[in-house]
C-alpha cells in the first residue's frame, strides 16, 4: 500500500473483532519502536507488551474504560524514565562508545553539556521530555502497525498513577505516558469508521517562508 | 525499500550536501503530518516550512549552531499551542462536526469532559500535552521521508525563547517545539553516516506480560 492509502487506511480503532495479530506482524512494529530516534539516542523509555486478558481486565477500569484495553489483541504500554538521572545518562553514553568501540573521552564534552541542560529542568520537565520520545516511537508504531494491515488505537486519558501503580512503574524509575492498542478493527460495531477522517487543510496547518 | 530496510537507511543527518528537495517529495512529507493522529483529533500544532536563507542564517545561531539549519533544504518548524483555550477546544469540535455533518449537540459530552480535564492543567503542562501530538507528526515525517529517500534531521536543543520571539510565535498562541531538518545528506563529511546505529536490545527495551 503506498503511503498516501496507509495514512488514510489508519484511523483510531474504537471497536476491535477479538482477533489476535500474529507474532510475525508483532514483531516489525517493536522493531519500528526499537530503532525510532530519540533526543541524543537515549530512548529513555520501556515499553511492556501485554496480553494476558487478566491484567487487561484489571486496566480497563483505570484507563477510562476504554473497550480496546481487553478487545485487542496487544496492549502496549510505552513507560518513559521519570528523570534523567547522571547514572542514566552516562550509562548510555558507555553502552553506546563500546558499541561502536569508541573511547569514553570521545563524547565527554557532549555528555557533561547534555547532564547540565538536563539538570536545570525539574523532573516533571525531565518527564515530559522523556515522554516526548515515546511519541515519536509511537508515530513509528502507528505507521508500521498501518503498513502491515494491523489497525491501533493510541490512546491518553488512563489514569497514569493507578496504571504506574498496578504495574509497580515508579519502582522501576518508569510512568506511564502513552498506550498503543493494536488488534483488528470490528468493522460491524466501530462507530468511527464509518465517519469521515477529519483533518485541518494545508492552508491552515502550514506557513511557508521562502 | 522494505519498512525495516527504511529505519536502518534513516538517520539523523548531521551534513547535508545542499540539493535541493523538490516539491514531488516534500508534499508527501507534509501530508503525512497533516493525516497524523493527535489528542482527541485537536492537531494542537501549526508547522512552519523554512527554506528563507536570511532566515536561517538568523536561525542557526540560536538552534545551537547546528549547521543543519543552514545547509538543509527545507526546515520544519513544529511550533504547538500554548494554551489549550477553550475558544480553540469549541472551535475544534465546530470545525469536525460541520465536515461529519453532524450536530454540535453530539460531541456536548464529549466537548465538556475535554475541557475540564485540560483545564485542570497547568499552561505549562498544556504545551508539554500539545507538543507531544507534534512528536507523533515528526514520528511520520521522520518515516516518510526515508521512505521517499529524503534525509532528516530531527532536532531539540534549540533556544525556544529566541526562536518564538524571532518568528513572533507566542503573538499567535504557538511555541516552538521541535524542528526538522529535510535535505540530501553529505556522505563526505558526515561523521555520524559510517558509525554503527546505537539502540538498546530487544531484551532492554520489551517487557511481555502474557
Amino acid at each position: 500500500m503506498a503511503l498516501k492509502d496507509t495514512l488514510h487506511w489508519r484511523y483510531a480503532t474504537k471497536s476491535y473483532n477479538g482477533d489476535k495479530v500474529a507474532q510475525e506482524k508483532i514483531d516489525p512494529i517493536l522493531e519500528a519502536i526499537r530503532l525510532a530516534p530519540s533526543s541524543s539516542g537515549m530512548q529513555p523509555f520501556k515499553v511492556l507488551i501485554i496480553t494476558n486478558p487478566e491484567l487487561k481486565a484489571q486496566l480497563q477500569p483505570i484507563c477510562a474504560n476504554q473497550q480496546q484495553i481487553t478487545q485487542s489483541s496487544h496492549l502496549l504500554i510505552f513507560a518513559a524514565w521519570d528523570e534523567y538521572t547522571p547514572e542514566r545518562v552516562n550509562g548510555f553514553f558507555e553502552y553506546s562508545n563500546a558499541i561502536r568501540n569508541l573511547p569514553a573521552s570521545v563524547t565527554d564534552d557532549y555528555r557533561l553539556s547534555l547532564l547540565d541542560s538536563l539538570g536545570s529542568m525539574s523532573k516533571e520537565q525531565q518527564f515530559f521530555h522523556a515522554s516526548k520520545q515515546c511519541y515519536i516511537a509511537l508515530g513509528f508504531a502507528l505507521l508500521a502497525a498501518a503498513e502491515l494491515g494491523v489497525d491501533a488505537t493510541p490512546m491518553e486519558g488512563f489514569d497514569s498513577s493507578a496504571v504506574d501503580a498496578l504495574l509497580k512503574l515508579p519502582e522501576q524509575g518508569l510512568n506511564s505516558s502513552v498506550l498503543l492498542a493494536l488488534g483488528y478493527r470490528d468493522t460491524e460495531s466501530d462507530w468511527l469508521v464509518t465517519l469521515e477522517k477529519v483533518r485541518r487543510d494545508k492552508a491552515h496547518m502550514f506557513v511557508e517562508i521562502a
